[in-house]
């Protein structure tokens, strides 16, 4: 397909009128066709109305349309063939291994919601029968089902350009949901974004759905970001990026006459706690697991281990050698944009100069612009309770070892941290009893907690929990990663004394969708 | 037992130093004693802080433990006897059979989240099991559980003095969900709340619970509620009152450091739409019922009907008329406070000045003080679609009766409407398809569609839905009144890789709690 640089409302291609932006391929510095105006209010006006005028016919599709839908998204997008992979390659300067197991992720994680929406669980069908006899009142019959909030903005993350992007997770909870999605696309992979809401277009018309289903938009700065938070037909908000940014969009959600809910994913340092036993049997070992995990993809993951913490003593000390060597021996990678790599060098040198940061090691130089050198930081951590810049993420290869001077210090270190998407404990049979007593500590903390792994790989399934306490995200209520992300996009009505006529498909008496319901107390089977 | 006026902080009673409130009998508008004085920041802390030291613990008590609690709060309530009612019946001027019936909802509500609390369908398990064959990459073992947001802050609402209040269904749903709570107690039945308190506070010591699971504190300003929202212990908030009291706990919810869900339930006019075929065939029955809704408990209820939608005509005409004649003939009823009545008074007299509605009918005149002449008005659906004011919530037994045009009007009405807790159609056969043509614009707006009933009944079940767009709640994904309001105190955790022995109850492999859990994908039977 060729690349256009036009918004696409609807089914219609629009020339954006605002400044344009064009994608950097960040290994070489080199501007990319074609450019992208930006998207005025006007535009973003256009998207949300189309997205409107589809919400009450698309919310209704049925189960099987809807769930289909999501499956020629898939289709689609598999279809886009190698023009998709190297369009994101030059765009993001991953590997392509990388970038073609994210088009599978992408399209499993639609696949997944498809059999999601089949399953009518998310229905949450809830029946109880009238009374007419109950005494001193009768009870009326009253039906509960969730319906989709209405159309969900979403914005594409710069570091997954497809699987957290246009057609990503966010996008396809929501529509799963039954919601209508207006994308602001990542200004790093524009061509990647319209490659893909193409397919997304495609999709829409292929279904026979309204064109309002998907509309994707483009904006250098905030303008179309935060009119489109501001639109009063927009009912919710998907976001995955940094803290300052994802808080411009939670204060521009509440300024709104009516507030609506933003799940905004912004910032976590993922914690790594060694206890004494695993560090003292394999502590090699535990060293090259974490370097893997901090340097995978460039440390750019959101559940990237920025803190490892530690009693100190030989045990500690052997591990940061074999880090380190592990560390030294590590080519540096090219991170996803120029903004990004500046900013990863702004935080490594925060730390560089921070007195109680001490240095321990750093990977291979770097051979061409914008590539992470990973970097290994020590600090005691009475400094880190003393010093909340020491908490700060720094997005990229770069870590940060605590040592501890006793189990309570440990505990005091875990009480002290913000709010994570995940904690990591490594632990052997002896170490049982002290990680028991951090885990209630770190079930305030954090969204997973892994024992015996490394929080960067994050499985798409129905018990993951993508999400956390502020700051990790703006709704601990939540997870943007696996199936319960649906439920983000899902309020509940009851009808109370509806005719069966009048009643939709998942509430009629005789259950036509074969649902599970929560039947006068009692669950079916 | 003897009124003393103190706070309750966890299990000890506390003398506050700020402004003293006392409650006031609005039948005869007499001062009753003691006096309560406020609570200050320090006593906020103080609560908060034991509710924080007893989170960890109460969250984690078994199923039948935490079910047990609640069993024992309704026990102690009961034991209150007469006591409880009398000065129930003096603080609120509600009669003696309302607020024993209200005893008995509040008790069935404790009762209710016992056995929600057993099924432990709430903890919402979800278990993939591992899949270390599996290519490229093997699956960790995944497990997710619900936990306790944290401790919530419960604000007593005016209007139901128990089923609302120190111990009704916020403090219900969230001790179920294993938060401590602490109560800002409402100014206007503080002898009510005492009692409320005392029996909450009974009942944790016999259940060996850690006092901070309950605090009571009352405060005749907002500086107690707003510190209370503000403490960084607080997790969550439950709320039901004013608008202008919710949107003032939202931003002090929302200008924390970090922010927490705001459950507000606000302001609703609960439309009513006659349509045609139902006006001709049975218009004075709907007169009748529809002035009993309105005047019932002095229309002191959140889901009273305060606006009724119809084509103008014959029909409609008569029905009015018998509605102006069933209202003349209701007696003024005592409010529940000076407050209230003021307000009443001033949202009338608004009504009465608006040269767009026109007065049909009044009630009886008062004989006594803070007495609610019920009122009836009558607009034309373009002054409505032009007139923001026609929409405010009145609160007390005044509607206003809207006449369209014709079935294009009443839609563009449904349309403008704010967000609502409840909307009611009354329809006979004929008018099903002009029903259906309207339900989605009502599923938008309203948490709650009623069909040939009256809004006032709000059933404590499993399907009901107390909740609704801005403005009638601060969040439409939840629930206030019914069991779905426990999900509103939880948040999702995801255990991976981790062995069994520190895994909870609910997640063992041997299912120990006997729990549905999505297993693999499938729900288990």
């Amino acid at each position: 397909m060729h690349l256009t640089g036009n918004l696409l409302i609807g089914q219609n291609a629009v020339t954006g009128s605002r400044e344009a932006l064009r994608a950097i391929d960040p290994a070489t510095h080199q501007a990319l066709e074609p450019a992208y105006a930006g998207g005025t209010g006007e535009h973003v006006a256009q998207a949300c109305a189309l997205a409107w005028a589809a919400f009450d016919d698309y919310r209704e599709t049925t189960l099987e349309q809807r769930a289909r839908f999501l499956e020629t998204i898939a289709e689609q997008i598999e279809a886009l063939g190698d023009a998709l992979i190297d369009r994101a390659v030059a765009e993001t300067g991953l590997p392509k291994a990388r970038i073609q197991g994210e088009r599978s992720r992408t399209c499993t994680q639609l696949r997944t919601f498809a059999r999601v929406i089949r399953s009518g669980e998310w229905l949450d069908v809830r029946v109880d029968n009238a009374l007419p006899e109950r005494q001193p009142l009768p009870r009326p019959d009253l039906r509960q089902r969730q319906v989709a909030l209405g159309p969900v903005a979403v914005f594409g993350a710069s570091n997954f350009p497809l699987a957290f992007s246009v057609a990503g997770g966010d996008t396809a909870s929501a529509l799963a949901a039954g919601c209508p999605v207006v994308v602001k696309a990542h200004s790093a992979h524009p061509g990647t974004s319209e490659l893909v809401g193409h397919a997304v277009a495609r999709a829409v018309k292929h279904c026979g759905l309204p064109e309002g289903v998907f509309s994707l938009l483009y904006g250098a700065g905030r303008e179309v970001g935060i009119a489109l938070v501001s639109d009063p037909r927009i009912k919710a908000v998907g976001f995955t990026g940094s803290r300052s940014g994802g808080i411009a969009l939670c204060q521009a959600a509440q300024a709104r006459s009516e507030p609506i809910p933003v799940y905004a994913e912004m910032s976590s340092i993922n914690p790594v706690f060694l206890f004494e036993a695993a560090l003292q049997a394999r502590g090699e070992a535990l060293a090259q697991g974490f370097v893997a995990s901090l340097i995978q993809g460039a440390g750019q993951f959101c559940t990237n281990p920025g803190l490892v913490i530690a009693r100190q003593g030989q045990a500690l000390q052997r591990f940061i050698q074999a880090a380190s060597e592990q560390l030294r021996q590590a080519d540096a990678q090219t991170m996803l944009a120029p903004g990004i790599f500046a900013a990863y060098e702004a935080g490594v040198g925060a730390l560089a100069a921070n007195a109680n940061a001490q240095h321990a090691a750093s990977g291979k130089p770097h051979t061409g612009p914008n590539q992470c050198q990973a970097q290994l930081f020590i600090t005691q951590a009475s400094a880190l309770l003393a010093d909340p810049a020491l908490q700060a993420e720094v997005f990229g290869a770069a870590s940060l070892v605590v040592a501890c001077d006793d189990d309570e210090q440990m505990r005091q270190v875990a009480e002290h941290l913000e709010g994570q998407l995940t904690a990591t404990l490594h632990l052997d049979d002896a170490d049982i009893g002290r990680a028991r007593a951090l885990l209630p500590t770190l079930e305030r903390k954090a969204g997973r907690i892994l024992v015996n792994g490394w929080p960067t790989g994050v499985e798409v399934c129905d018990a993951m929990v993508h999400g956390g306490p502020f700051p990790a995200t703006s709704d601990a209520r939540s997870t943007s990663v696996g199936t319960a992300a649906i439920l983000r996009f899902l309020r509940p009505v009851c009808y109370q004394g509806m005719p069966d006529a009048l009643l939709p498909p998942a509430l009629k008496h005789d259950n036509p969708l074969q649902l599970r319901r929560l039947l006068d107390g009692r669950r079916e089977s």
